[in-house]
């Protein structure tokens, strides 16, 4: 940020009044622009015990496999996030049970949300941001060509869990 | 936002091309200025069986009820941000359990989340952003002076699952 979005002048990054970290600073129309972590929300979509994937077409991570998932939008609720990225991503459709994992990428300043989902039918196909989607069993998931690390351990809680005969939320930090 | 916090040109708000919503573009720069909910998060802190809240010394609902909660921070994790706030806010220190409730607040295009969390001692005060905090019975709760909903939902399903004798995970929509 160099500019003030509301008035156009230039910014300074300093701590305010009354409070104890940086922040970008018009001086002109006294605007302070604070800057919050973003979440990324998807699921889980499975089938018959297999689990839909899809190979990102975009950057970051393009060819590597991935959950379907992405930013949030405003005015949204979690859950409508987590349908629309599934439906944009792989055009499927799932009913979603319960959230499923709660991942903090403070490097990056993200919160990653995974619900488990039910896939209702096998009509789907890539969207504009995947080059394939596809059903995988667990011995056929492609562990070293998994595009995030919030998507490996959630893969990796869940069949733990599936094994262990129990779903139950996961909250943990990525570092 | 009027002007591209990039290159200070004014933005105008239109569909980019491959997306499906309006953004605030920079036809001087390029620059895309995506806006994405922001997380609210906090905790319920018990002690003996008795709640600590706090009294909001700001706005909005300055003189109203609330738990300890705040605007997640960058590079921070939900767990940091929750102690954070609970020590900014009432000076009081705890032990975070699980992630307790997470609830969409599309309206605001906000998420707040909220962990159970035990109280470590009774030596807390009021922070800059509370006139008082002091710990309540289940009876003596204002329920008619709590701030937001999101912290009403919280408190009456916490209550609801402790006489049921077990806490799961709550997520709701507050529209």
């Amino acid at each position: 940020m160099k500019f003030c979005s509301n008035c156009g002048d230039p910014v300074v990054r300093r701590i305010p009044p009354g409070d104890n970290l940086p922040r970008y600073v018009c001086d002109a129309c006294s605007t302070i622009h604070y800057q919050n972590p973003r979440m990324v929300v998807g699921c889980i979509p499975e089938w018959e015990g297999r689990i839909l994937l899809c190979r990102r077409a975009i950057e970051p991570r393009h060819g590597y496999w991935t959950l379907p998932a992405g930013f949030m939008e405003n005015e949204e609720t979690l859950a409508q996030a987590a349908l629309r990225e599934t439906l944009e991503e792989a055009n499927a459709r799932v009913e979603l049970h319960d959230v499923y994992s709660v991942l903090s990428v403070p490097h990056v300043s993200q919160v990653h949300v995974f619900y488990r989902a039910r896939l209702l039918d096998l009509d789907f196909r890539p969207g504009a941001e995947s080059l394939e989607v596809r059903l995988f069993e667990e011995a056929e998931v492609p562990w070293d060509q998994l595009a995030f690390r919030t998507v490996t351990t959630t893969l990796r809680r869940y069949y733990a869990d599936r094994r262990n005969g129990g779903f139950r939320l996961h909250t943990e930090d990525i570092r």
